[in-house]
């Protein structure tokens, strides 16, 4: 295992603290949990968000909690859920008076205990909750109900944090984080593990002159394994089954997510987006807008994961609305 | 070569294309050569600044372009210097009547080309166009005059630029580039080497229990060989020769710069950001604010490095000026 880190046991822990050292003037954390991470910018009578989910992704979970964004965020182990406990405290932190929205990844750990969260927030603390499960993940089922949340959450978070910050209420934050769900499909591949510091090996392994197609953040199983080969050809066939699967259309709008799991640099990136951009215009698809970097991710990963988001005017509004986070940042766009 | 690209030999220019389809808005090339790229903004009567180097760094170089930073960019192949054509290229297109400023980081290539472009604006095209050469990386000689440029031109873009940005006149804008320059110090360690797409293997190893202290960008070698250990213990080393080499003393205050080379992950920037800061708050140096991510890399390579910029109230407002690039965004601060 060759990580930047002490003992294991301390990896999430240290590096909390090095974002609370950091970022202190923007985030702060509540009862005493480190795990707990509110914004200090609060905004009395604005629907607060939370999301939360295990270590291991960053910018993902946290990284989104700010100005245009997120208000709060609990975090668990890498790759392990945080406690209903942790996220109740943070949802009684945040909630300035209009309820709040849950906003994160379909996997059975997160959803058990957001729903608990949920309930004692109702029960105990008579905070109205509301849950919005994203599961852009294209690859393993067609059954929409179980697939994985992966970087297409962003723009989950994106619109919804903008739709909260213009003084939405619940019920329209909510329908605009579903809509955007409703709207959003994404396909990763991977070129090699990440190791989980308290385990100390990778979980699994891709051989030298192979790609995992399809496969989830935390290394889930992936749709096929295939030789490597021009990423102008792996483009194609993501892209392909990413159109098919909404379907997207030509004369449709999105915006594009070219996402990077770890150790793929950013000139690969552009290269993918490259041929994104190629198919798209081919099929008749517009652009709204691109982003290029990493936004979910695992840990060093090698890999990249493609997400279109159709959009229209009102998420187009939401997508270039000013953002302020300690981890993303963009000034409005049109 | 477990590479997400193309043919090699196209993988700078699939790269740029990438770029320029998605951020279009705010970057174009001149002279039919995407490897000059400008600033779509210009700003008559502002002094212009442009940089250029070898591909393979993103965000470095071009990624600087933007409002409040860089108005153009002429770049190589993956570790190769631009032309000194295609810098006076770019030098002609981003002139706003105010003179030219180039930084760019201490390689013999990239000196002999800059001055020859130099040289052609103010003979050819009456530009008159200063220098200032960074050299911020503290590994391997104690000659200021010798020592690479990395991650700390940063520093230098980001105060130049809002310099410029604000209305300083060239001699101003080269005064605060220069003192920038004087304030930075660097130092990197890579944990693995990073692959050339036209060579197609790495051009040296490390091997899996070690880290090569001093290393530069390109794999140039560092100081020494070390044992893998913890991580507190690196940083210990890199902060104590970082502080010495300035120095840096109690009542000083810095902006930190946790840089990834490429594969390591935010969380491991993180955690060493938390005893970067601890080593801070015990010498008494104060922290004025904190970078951590990728600023400059080597396309896969594994590592990082921690840059400290001595900071007076001159600085802490040009760092904390707004600054809108597609690669970099922030927001004003104090």
């Amino acid at each position: 295992m060759k990580k930047l880190m002490n003992q294991p046991e301390n990896y999430v822990s240290e590096m909390l603290q090095g974002i609370y050292k950091s970022h202190g003037k923007d985030l702060t954390y509540v009862n005493e949990d480190l795990k707990c991470l509110v914004t200090t910018h609060k905004h009395p009578g604005k629907v607060a968000i939370a999301t939360g989910g295990g270590s291991g992704h960053l910018p993902l979970f946290l990284g989104y909690v700010g100005e245009g964004m997120l208000d709060g965020c609990s975090i668990g182990e890498v790759f392990q859920s945080p406690s209903p406990q942790q996220m109740l405290e943070v949802t009684k932190a945040i909630d300035n008076g209009a309820g709040v929205l849950y906003i994160y990844g379909n996997y059975n750990g997160d959803i058990f205990n957001f729903d608990m969260a949920a309930e004692m927030a109702d029960m105990e603390e008579d905070i109205r909750v509301e849950s919005v499960v994203a599961g852009d993940d294209i690859s393993g089922t067609t059954d929409i109900s179980k697939r994985r949340g992966v970087a297409g959450i962003f723009f989950v978070y994106k619109c919804a944090g903008a739709a909260a910050a213009s003084g939405k209420d619940l019920d329209e934050v909510e329908r605009i984080a579903r809509k955007v769900c409703d709207n959003t499909r994404t396909m990763g591949i991977a070129l090699s593990a990440c190791i989980v510091p308290r385990v100390g090996k990778a979980g699994f392994n891709i051989a030298d002159d192979e790609i995992e197609m399809g496969m989830g953040i935390h290394g889930e199983t992936g749709i096929r394994v295939e030789k490597l080969k021009p990423v102008d050809e792996i483009v194609a066939e993501m892209m392909e089954a990413i159109i098919a699967d909404l379907p997207y259309s030509g004369g449709d709008e999105v915006a594009v997510l070219v996402n990077g799991l770890g150790a793929t640099p950013l000139d690969e990136l552009y290269i993918i987006m490259n041929h994104v951009h190629d198919i798209l215009g081919k099929k008749g698809i517009g652009i709204f807008h691109s982003y290029a970097g990493e936004f979910a991710t695992s840990m060093e990963m090698a890999g990249a994961s493609i997400t279109l988001c159709k959009v229209d005017d009102e998420l187009k509004e939401y997508i270039g609305a000013a953002a302020d986070t300690p981890f993303f940042k963009q000034f409005s766009f049109e």
